[in-house]
């Protein structure tokens, strides 16, 4: 029981840039509790769930909580760790070819929202917003050195930090629109749809000239 | 003092579209309430926000603020309240040149984003998804019917719903960009630049063919 998912998904050593590397042996119980701690920030944002509801929720001895995440901060930073691997989505930027980053890009995002404990994790770290000011500068330095500087390094494109961050505004916005406000007429599109519609809003951000004219 | 801020922008009798036409002769305390409401909503989210901690920050009498607005889910109502005349948004999209509404639009929303009441309100809103399930429900509704329903009507074009929902992604997105996550790449440009960034995404959402090819 203790060994099972410790090593399952944390493949062959990869250095610095996957994730925060904080799964050592993890029982079924602290997995237990963290799926739960997921589940409850996406749900209730992060100044309504406690340790003690997580706890509740996950049915287990507080003390337990506090025993494997210690604070309420570091339960939550490692409950919305990235719940994708960056390098992922950089063969997805870089891997494709050039005029087909911003669909490749699409695709992989709609994707990951498939999965529950992805969908999770991505709207609680945009519900985020509601966090104490440390939560959030956190989160903003692992973004940075996750996910933003080796895509910078990797999109050999002019302005690459800002066409980054216009993709992003694309993407967050969607997953706001998807399952926070949940606009009923994009919850009906199938993700062949979705992606054929923002795809050219993402490729021009992430490929074309950003400025045609003005 | 009571009845100086009551009529200033109620404006010639505007029938049901315009707000939600609560502002019955409004005292500067009720104001001051109101305002300090705006600002704990969006600075801590709705569940943080409490009746007694707006009194505090508003040195007045925790039953000052009930007898004014009776439930936090009123006053948070009252807080978010659309910042913005929606037909103001409308003149914005439908009295552009057909080929200059990505631009309108994204010129009145950034414009809007300057002053400090609008944008608290705006971030507030986005903040919401905080909020309990009816403060959900009933924003959603009256974002349907203030909003939605009056673009819908006018935009004269085929999808218009689909439109517009795809064009509040990128609004959404560049909100929370700008005044939630702050990415600094982003903070650094003027209105002129950040409109020429999203305005061609906006406009394609708007105006133009939405799946050329696929």
């Amino acid at each position: 029981m203790h060994d099972e998912t410790g090593s399952a998904d944390d493949g062959p050593g990869s250095g610095s840039v996957r994730k925060t590397g904080r799964r050592p042996g993890a029982s079924g119980t602290r997995d237990l509790i963290l799926a739960t701690a997921r589940r409850q920030f996406a749900e209730r944002g992060y100044s309504r769930t406690t340790m003690r509801s997580i706890a509740a929720d996950a049915d287990v001895n507080p003390s337990l909580v506090v025993h494997f995440f210690g604070t309420k901060k570091r339960l939550f930073e490692e409950a919305i760790d990235l719940p994708f691997d960056p390098e992922a989505l950089r063969a997805q930027v870089t891997g494709a070819p050039p005029g087909g980053r911003g669909e490749s890009v699409a695709r992989f995002m709609l994707g990951l929202l498939h999965d529950p404990e992805c969908r999770e994790a991505l709207t609680a770290l945009l519900r985020a917003a509601d966090s104490e000011p440390e939560v959030l500068w956190l989160l903003r330095e692992r973004h940075r050195r996750d996910v933003l500087q080796p895509l910078v390094r990797d999109l050999e494109a002019d302005q690459a930090e800002l066409r980054i961050a216009l993709a992003a505004t694309q993407v967050m916005g969607l997953i706001l629109a998807l399952h926070v406000t949940k606009f009923d007429v994009l919850a009906t599109l199938t993700d062949e749809e979705l992606t054929a519609l923002v795809a050219p809003t993402l490729q021009r951000y992430l490929s074309q000239p950003l400025n045609p004219g003005t």
